[in-house]
């Protein structure tokens, strides 16, 4: 497969379910400490990667939930957020200006922070309460902090009550790395052929709903814009038929992200529209993926680890075919900001 | 003034803030009543047009608050949603389909439901636990929800003791139409020049944050994108230097929506950094207006009004020079879906 490492990837995902144990622990001791609010808290990426953890509080728990900015939140503050609250952060570095400023701020007031880092010995790695460390790369990380972020949520929701299904899904996830390379190669050709397609196609119109809203979020803001250069417009599928699509013609290219959540009917609604009033819709649906080795309970809720590694493939055949590398900055680490 | 109805403008306005009686009675009774958790819902502009009070909760209460999109919220659910929950939705027409199901799914549950509507006698109307009525159009809708949000948020918090400021502002918003009229005239000319020099313009590159970061998405959304079919994207200014700012050149057409609440320095740091990498950045700021009447203290939680009458000046010169109706559609109202 093209730009594949499989043996570092292995690594990865074995060493991201390897943390369960300590997960648990995690979730043992904070929940026996008592909590009344959850925050998950980041910045870009990392702020979008926490969507759909966010959702799973919010569904499954009586306890209340909050998805912040990190660079918002520590100007605004939040009634909700001190002593008897937790907050959760990833950063891969551990650096993350805006993250650790965040991390600061919780610990600063009480808060019992839980951080997900490739970097033990790095600023959010030693001052949040907990560090979560699995060292990944840009490659891997998305899978990786996915698993962790379900073990870690949907522990914390078990230590409650509130998640009977965990002892059956931790054991799904505990190693992802054979899914998630049958996943990888069933995406490649499938890959291959969009961007080839897409070669010259300047501006993509993404949608995506559910558990796969903040994916979709972070796959037009951070690799069709950042990393592509390339003109998006992003929205949510609950949101589609609210203004946005009335910019769609036949050509329009539209990336459809499908998950198996319970939000697919929305989805469904739009793809139906897309297949009627368009003719450049690209459907990418985790359903269309075997994903050996999960039960099909899970398929849902794993649905953000499976879109990552598939579109990491439509990721790299786009750098190859359009010869742009996903590394190349004109600002981020070029010039001081 | 391009395309103003000042009479019809006025009234709207003035009748906006009369609702202050009627919103106080409601705060007082379902605060007698208790509630343990608020949300504001909606689809599209009228979900937008809920973040800035659902962050106001978020700021100032110990009362947790949520903001869902109506066509999610009934496929997911949310464990909080019941008995002891308050929900806020606005429709103008009382009609939109999905806010309708929301508002039937939270009686179903038992939630006191509040809606903001211009048709009493309309499904939302009628079936909301408490409906405030005020008729408007189109063209002045905007600032006429943004008032009776702001009365309604602000008298619940001073219900429970949580803003003391309220008897003040409510004064300044009984009757803000000489200030939102003296505002829309402060605009016309800039708005020409910002029309003028942007006519041929096709992408818009829009940030905003804070308590105009809803008006942000919904502008570039609802109105750029839905009634001018312009490409654009929408980045949160704490989000901007994650991702979107590596698409910017020198010529990229920018707008930064800037606003007088906590999150301005969030905005200063962009505008910085685009003043120094980009020739073709325009700040619409709250800032620039006198808005007589306005106590400083106020002109900050004021600002979605504010924004809200700055750029209708600006949506119709881009009409006019772009001759390009705001009320044409490809899709809505035109086909089923």
């Amino acid at each position: 497969m093209l730009g594949f490492d499989e043996p570092s990837y292995r690594e990865v995902m074995t060493k991201a379910g390897a943390l369960r144990g300590r997960i648990e622990e995690v979730a043992r001791e904070v929940t026996a400490e008592g909590y009344s609010h959850i925050f998950f808290i980041g910045s870009g990426g990392s702020y979008a990667v926490m969507f759909p953890y966010d959702d799973l509080f919010k569904q499954n728990s009586a306890i209340p939930s909050t998805c912040a900015i990190a660079a918002e939140l520590v100007l605004t503050g939040n009634k909700s957020l001190g002593k008897g609250s937790i907050a959760i952060f990833s950063s891969l570095s551990g650096t993350t200006k805006e993250t650790f400023e965040a991390l600061e701020f919780c610990n600063a007031r009480g808060v019992t922070t839980i951080a997900l880092t490739g970097a033990e010995d790095s600023p959010i790695g030693r001052q949040a309460t907990y560090a979560l460390v699995n060292p990944a790369n840009d490659e891997n990380c998305s899978e990786s902090i996915d698993i962790q972020l379900l073990l870690l949520t949907t522990a914390l929701l078990n230590e409650r009550g509130e998640y009977g299904s965990y002892p059956r899904l931790a054991d799904t996830l505990e190693d992802m790395s054979d899914c998630l390379v049958a996943t990888h190669e069933e995406a490649e050709d499938r890959s291959a052929a969009f961007a080839a397609k897409h070669k010259e196609t300047s501006y993509h119109f993404c949608v995506g709903a559910g558990n796969l809203w903040g994916f979709t979020y972070n796959y037009s803001m951070c690799i069709l814009e950042e990393m592509q250069w390339l003109h998006t417009t992003r929205v949510h599928g609950a949101e589609f038929f609210h203004g946005s699509l009335e910019l769609i013609d036949r050509d329009t290219s539209i990336l459809l992200i499908k998950g198996e959540d319970v939000s697919r009917p929305i989805m469904d609604r739009v793809q139906r529209f897309c297949e009627k009033y368009n003719e450049s819709t690209t459907v990418i649906d985790t359903a269309d993926y075997t994903l050996p080795g999960v039960p099909e309970e899970f398929r849902g809720i794993v649905a953000p680890i499976v879109i990552d590694a598939v579109t990491m493939r439509y990721t790299k055949h786009l750098e190859a075919v359009r010869d742009h590398s996903l590394s190349i900055r004109r600002y981020y680490k070029v010039v001081e900001y």
